[in-house]
């Protein structure tokens, strides 16, 4: 396969085409691949939390109750029964929810699209957190936006530093357990940040895939929550049920819902219909307010394992913050130190961890990565750490 | 919910956003779905056709066989062995395909969808049929193109009629019983019409939904057989197997695959792999070689009858082909006659059927209209047209 179209296509590619890169850590993770690595560079939730004995039973009943609806095309919007779940769900989030203004998605991924393509016109501005979730940035890429930095610190977006953000589209932000940093904005900066917002009247994209993978208290309430019609809100089942079914869902303001819908309609159609069923099959009466209990529980150990392992080996000159949940733990090396140069050494000692590079729409800082703890035992997070950790040792002076 | 943003909201809409519609049909289809109507207005297959045991069975192996990987985040390209699948079954069709050219696409409204998002610039030109499917312009509108309506007469595009469309980015074209007008294109069409696109470098994107559903000879060899590196080929399996598991596929040019793919990794990064286990379970060992002839034969008996019932009622003046595979037929009705105009009348005698203006890229001809044969009953068809006879001679002078 080439990269490069030979001088006889008849092919002219689209301009924005050039904007469009194969995923860095997509590259990254397949020389991590290799057997015997301990990889601590995935973005996997476990396996070990799908329920799949409940999925088992659910995809029969629905393939026995309702298997003509289940397999034939079905409304854009989404399954009827699901989309109500969402807004019930919601409302114990503090969120007054319609159904109506629930368009379900394939993924959140096709919800950053959704948005991207009804909001995003060629150099017009959106702004975004320092890291920011790879996958937004590769959504809204094709659209061929001017991307604008914000200003964070450990909570987040800092509310001061919005005005350089005035006039873009949106202001995109993650503010559960964000990937790649693991950061959880405070009910305070929550409530300074929308002030801000709205006083610049700069909408909110707001994406919360992990908000329901907490460890020891709930965040506070959704931004969405506080600034409804200024903020349209992504949700997920990947990681509370599991991603193959590529099931998300956006909530969004009544003013963009029929344009949401008509990108819709036109990305996919809708949404397979089997999956929807069955995913509300098995949430119907409950079934999360078990499991995603036990999910915290496995999470929360992985993570006190890493903790632990870092406190224990990491070199003086290393930072890091606690996630209180999610996935991930944001390391930042001392200064000098290059991520993306080391990764080849720690693989060859065994381990891989995610650069951190890559993350940041401009001014990359190259001496920070990512590590997940969730698809590795406890054991081997200890090792992981520990071979990181020397690692870095043979790179400080 | 309202269409327009009140004057207070902080959302401003891509410029692109004003291309998109609500689908007209789906807007029609509203009405007519009232209870006791006869609908010949859908665009669905028949229900009794889907492979209910077979889903059932395919879904239990995948989820004992396989579950934590049916449910883990998955390749962007699609599953391994259903690429090889596509690319095996392709090679029954006369075309030579690697299996590393194949994408699978969340339905192939996606590939058309990520075929737009890689070729089409603002203002750039994109050809197409007349009429044409509706859900392709509706797929490439978000990219703005300028569409040009190629001349056709049954057999599709007229190769002589081609050089209008010099230098557009491709020629969207559906050669097997399209969707509105039921046409297939013959062998020595396809020849002129290849020959003519790459005399003057025009790609082609071929869409292939319903070749499989022939009546009673296969199709002549897709078009991307005989230009290979020069045409864009989508597949579906929504109509030989079900639609609500949303499976396409694209089969692309080395030249194209990996911008195709990283569109598709920002689109919606993997289409479910549940479904495509599920899919590849049921299709693996000769499944569609049996079931497929299953549906031409329940098709065929319909498309009879609705052959018969235009013949004994129609009023003169009207005009038809007879489709020799697929699910529609396309009827032109006397000069002067408007089709959308005329629709209340039918639905209030109790019968639907879908106006033919606005498969029309540009010059909508008002005077035809699209009936579906597959998801009534023979006795329903006989009413149906029966209804609409009767209504057209009220019409008529």
């Amino acid at each position: 396969m080439t990269m490069t179209p030979s001088s006889s296509t008849p092919w002219q590619l689209a301009r924005r085409a050039e904007r469009m890169n194969p995923s860095v850590i997509r590259e990254i993770l397949k020389i991590t691949e290799r057997p015997g690595i301990i990889s601590l560079a995935g973005g996997l939730p476990s396996p070990d939390s799908f329920p799949i004995e409940a999925m088992r039973v659910a995809a029969a009943h629905v393939l026995n109750d309702a298997p003509r609806e289940a397999l034939q095309y079905a409304a854009s919007e989404g399954y009827g029964p699901l989309r109500e779940w969402v807004a019930e769900h919601m409302a114990a989030k503090g969120m007054k929810v319609d159904p109506a203004q629930v368009l379900i998605t394939t993924g959140s991924q096709q919800g950053l699209d959704l948005v991207g393509k009804v909001l995003i016109d060629a150099s017009s501005r959106v702004a975004v957190e320092a890291p920011t979730y790879l996958g937004a940035l590769q959504a809204f890429a094709p659209y061929e936006p001017e991307i604008v930095t914000v200003a964070c610190d450990e909570q987040g977006p800092l509310p001061d530093m919005l005005v350089a953000a005035r006039g873009a589209r949106f202001l995109y932000v993650l503010p559960n357990f964000q990937n790649p940093s693991g950061r959880c904005m405070n009910e305070s900066r929550r409530a300074s940040l929308i002030q801000a917002a709205r006083s610049i009247g700069l909408p909110i994209v707001e994406d919360n895939p992990y908000g329901d993978l907490w460890f020891d208290a709930e965040p506070p309430a959704p931004l969405a929550s506080r600034w409804p019609e200024g903020t349209v809100y992504l949700g997920s089942f990947s990681k509370v049920l599991a991603p193959g079914l590529r099931l998300g869902y956006v909530i969004a303001p009544n003013a963009l819902c029929p344009k949401l819908l008509q990108a819709k309609q036109a990305a996919d159609l809708h949404t397979p219909g089997f999956n929807q069923r069955v995913v509300h099959q098995v949430i119907r009466d409950g079934f999360l307010d078990d499991h995603v209990p036990t999910i915290r529980a496995r999470y929360k150990a992985q993570r006190d394992a890493m903790r632990a392992a870092l406190e224990a080996h990491m070199p003086a000159g290393c930072r890091w913050t606690v996630p209180s949940g999610g996935m991930f733990f944001w390391v930042e090396l001392p200064e000098g130190l290059d991520a993306v140069a080391l990764l080849p050494k720690a693989v060859e000692r065994g381990m891989a961890y995610v650069p951190g590079g890559a993350f940041f729409a401009s001014d990359p800082r190259e001496n920070t990565l990512r590590l997940s703890f969730v698809t590795v035992s406890p054991a081997q997070i200890e090792r992981g750490v520990e071979l990181l950790a020397q690692t870095l040792r043979d790179a400080l002076p």
